[in-house]
């Protein structure tokens, strides 16, 4: 059994590794953290977890995070980098549902998540967590970035065709929404349900911290320039991301070998699911499960190819690939405690 | 024209205030109160009345509300009876949204809402606006309660049968349901989309402050000590309230005669609408209008009438009744800047 | 391995049992019937199965459900009954999720479902599925009327009171919520998205199905005549349940003997959750899972007893049921492939 | 007083005309048409409109249009280019909110609505009913052909670009989402609540008739040649309409060179709202309005501009342009009738 830490698990992203975990057979929970809940039980916060998970909240100094096998950071941006270093020297895995050790690029996290990064000398060794595109780092990682929400869709949805150099990396656009639960559980007017609910709307199109995340991926890609405009809207629905891609053909190629390189580049994944060309598919498709699912699309026949992606953004999103990261991490097979089929509806 | 002043119109009540006034013939909108947002164009902060209200939020100091003939209350409780005196000496009538005015029983006040009232030499005068059941005394009233959203729901849906003492006044049920926006506009988890959406819930089943107020009145109606069983839950909707009453007979009476006495007792009311007897209102039928819809059943021809009570909370049971005091108050028909016809779908 | 067939597999608790049985261990899906559907793939017309069942619809007489161990009949009323003789004569056990072997009273099913029952033999030997007051009969019953979704909720919640002889039989009135899956799959205007989001409505007040259901299995808990007022709701949201019961109390208990006759008639069930007296549960607690939470209120410490009753009404109100008694019937442990935890947020 | 008929005001449309005409002080209501419920009051059918609209649905045998002013078609495609001809004989002039008289290339109208055009001589004399791009042949047209709710937003949001000859007119993508409403009253699965809610997706990315409509019109304000991707997204709400529009900018201009051409294009218009450079407009801020807003944004000061455009699409995209229109027509002022304020929360 592996044991486990939850740093900060009174997020969504920490409720739902808990669901996650509390029926994961190698998973032994042994202590989440929160300062501000210390004492109460997880399932008093959560009762959706009454008899399912037994432990309660503690502070972070009666936490023995050191003995657990591997923690997850469910923590705001600049916890983890604090706490990383110790654990590590402890031999204890991290992994964070953050941004600190998303990006190689300290200037580009320093510009776009305000706060100077307190452990770039970790950065070297920290692993971007996407196992479809960088499966042997996860191995042999003691230290995960797990991917942002979006960034996931953009990636596995571009990929295919950045590798084959089918089409323009400079031109790439992504249209994508995201339910609410993406935001986070914090008392804010702007995410009530009476602000967002029977409305729609896009946020931070003048820019937004996970474009220079997926660029620093996608670039990884290609020898051309990529540039990428991302446009992020906010969907009254709790769970659910879908991702309309653009991208411009610079070759003459067929859809049937466009749905090929798909089929190919995914082939052999559990958690990847590529639909028959021309299909819609639907973000509850995904609803709490691990699944992504993409379609593609090439309207008229013309030069732009479309690639619709959906996931659960908190699973697939955020907890579920952090959970595939451990057992790839552990040597486990990868789908272990992941086994969820979609709710529908 | 009459000339309006509104403190605290930050909150969702206040912004249905300024949606119904804006259209108001007779209303001149002269200063509104937030002390956090002042100088910010109301417009500003509520995009949906760029270019239908002008008027930028003032700190109350600077506001000259002595200079209006009505102000609106839309403030926490505990507000208005802090002001409303000076105002009354300077000629200005008052129309509190909030609780401060709505009881006479001070003791009561006191221990629902957590506070001492400062301001009780008034309450003799004040009047409680429901004009249904109320109208002559509001008509020279210079200081309103304005009822709460529940209360005027029981209230309406139980004076008929009160009144004709027909049903058992010691054996009420109201199981109320209301969409979140009656919880306000304030930063808290338990009203986030991501807590309240695709969920259900009762609150408050222990008691709810709406209780004593809804007893304090239809007391008012008859000689029989009333007891009532109030149990508020929340829906995932915005607007909207439905309450299910359940009374129970103590006469043999025809379901025609049920049905005339409703009939009879709100033949004349524009915003009271008795459907036919069996019918199944839906709170859209009523979404941003002032309307209040009834209809009546008597399951299996048994002991127990059900009546079924919708509003939208925000108008018919807040604002909209304002109005429509102030309409009473100053002499206008009743329903002048009231003739919203309800939004479906 | 339990091979199982199931009859009518494309509305709600079809796609919900197959959700389940799909990662039931001791499941083998053999056969799913569909006319209309012959040899569509059941992931083509529910994606959210694409690489977890396998199976296709077909056509009845092609589907060799004699060969099956239980056939699950998620049809509409009267489907079950002309097919399940054929079926019990070849061995193969039942488990029907519509109405036709839930009541006994054969008048009151012709009265309410409109038809008449076709295999009135059998009903005797038919056991009402709900294992928390039928456990023993389940086990060695070949054919069983599943529950309906309302009556669940509406037993579990009075039953304790009632064998305890402390509430008034006489008296009981349920105010219940359910989702809108609980329309189910049919292409009706009154279930759109347009006509549903957004509002609430009770519907059926002057009488429903389940009314008869409910109080034939509440008549076998008590010597007193029960008498029961149900007022069925519509919620804007998928799943979920909510009922709140009223009981009057007739004896003087207090608040800690009512928790505790609760406490201990479920203190060794799996999917009936008490929570601490007081609590406010809401539907999401149970979202995807087969969990039953109930809470226990006494306003004003009064003559009134409130129930608060949630589930998912298509797990424990209906497919997950029906999984439970399968699993009762064939010898498992109870909670096999029903232990998924609720999903939330 | 304008005597009014409405032909098919069963749907989504017809209500929403009902609503507005209910208080449009010029406009009388008339006749409006439905064969399958010949006599029902529509007030039964729309429990909203009781008390405010006294009419009921006759059969059309039965439904003296020649009598009207006006026609409104608010029903499926081609049934006004049947109707029309008589009408106008007789001097009624019409509006048809469906498709028939929106395209004058007959081809691509019948390949995308898979009819003949019955009625070619009156497409040449037919006026495309968007006021803010064709006022003037508006004003003096008998027969108008409504626009889409979708190719409302996007030329309106292209056409100010377009005109000024700062983009690519062969590379314009729109991404637009709409709520359920749009997709009409119809007994279909698609758009059940169960179906669509708390989920989203695209649909028709291969090509919509929206697309064809939308080139017609923006062709007519640029020599090159407008090639248009666009791409339907249906939002889990009930109204709104959110497109997401992308071009490339082919001359160096500045931000606010880019703004001052939006605010020089509807400095005059009554119902388009240029917002500040930079804001995220949100559906809900023209809910139940016939206001449409526009906001600029150029991420990174880059080669892209993107526009987003809001609007409630049954009333800018439907009903409330038609009225817009007729106002128009019979030299009223443009906003009679039409002066509601968004509905906020």
């Amino acid at each position: 059994m592996i044991k486990i830490g939850i740093v900060g698990g009174t997020g969504y992203t920490g409720v739902e590794l808990l669901r996650i975990l509390a029926t994961h057979p190698q998973a032994k929970l042994t202590a989440i953290t929160s300062r501000k809940e210390d004492g109460v039980p997880v399932a008093q916060m959560y009762p959706s977890l009454r008899g399912r998970v037994d432990l309660a909240f503690s502070s972070p100094d009666k936490a023995n995070l050191n003995e657990c096998d591997v923690v997850f950071f469910a923590t705001p941006h600049g916890v983890a980098m604090a706490q990383a270093p110790e654990l590590l020297a402890n031999g204890v895995k991290v992994i964070d549902l953050a941004a600190d050790f998303r990006m190689q690029d300290v200037a580009q996290f320093e510009k776009w998540y305000g706060m100077e990064h307190s452990c770039k000398d970790l950065l070297s060794e920290a692993v971007y967590g996407l196992p479809e595109l960088n499966r042997d780092k996860i191995k042999s990682a003691r230290l995960i970035g797990n991917p942002g929400c979006y960034p996931t869709t953009m990636q596995l949805g571009f990929a295919p065709l950045l590798k084959a150099g089918v089409i323009d990396a400079g031109n790439l656009i992504a249209d994508c929404k995201s339910g609410v639960s993406g935001a986070g559980r914090k008392a804010e007017i702007g995410i009530l349900f009476s602000e967002t609910s029977d409305s729609f709307k896009a946020y931070g199109v003048a820019g937004h911290r996970h474009t220079p995340e997926t660029i620093e991926q996608l670039q990884g890609l290609t020898q051309d320039k990529v540039e990428l405009l991302f446009t992020p809207h906010l969907v009254p629905m709790i769970r659910g991301m879908h991702s309309t891609l653009y991208a411009q053909l610079t070759q003459d190629i067929s859809n049937e070998a466009l749905q090929a390189l798909f089929e190919d580049a995914y082939k052999d994944e559990q958690f990847v699911d590529v639909m028959p060309f021309g299909s819609h598919p639907e973000t509850r498709s995904t609803r709490a499960s691990n699944m992504l699912r993409i379609a593609l699309h090439r309207p008229g026949n013309g030069k732009h190819v479309v690639i619709l992606v959906v996931q659960d953004n908190l699973v697939k999103g955020a907890s579920g690939q952090a959970v595939q990261c451990m057992n790839i991490m552990f040597g486990l097979d990868e789908s272990t405690g992941l086994q969820h089929v979609p709710v529908n509806p």
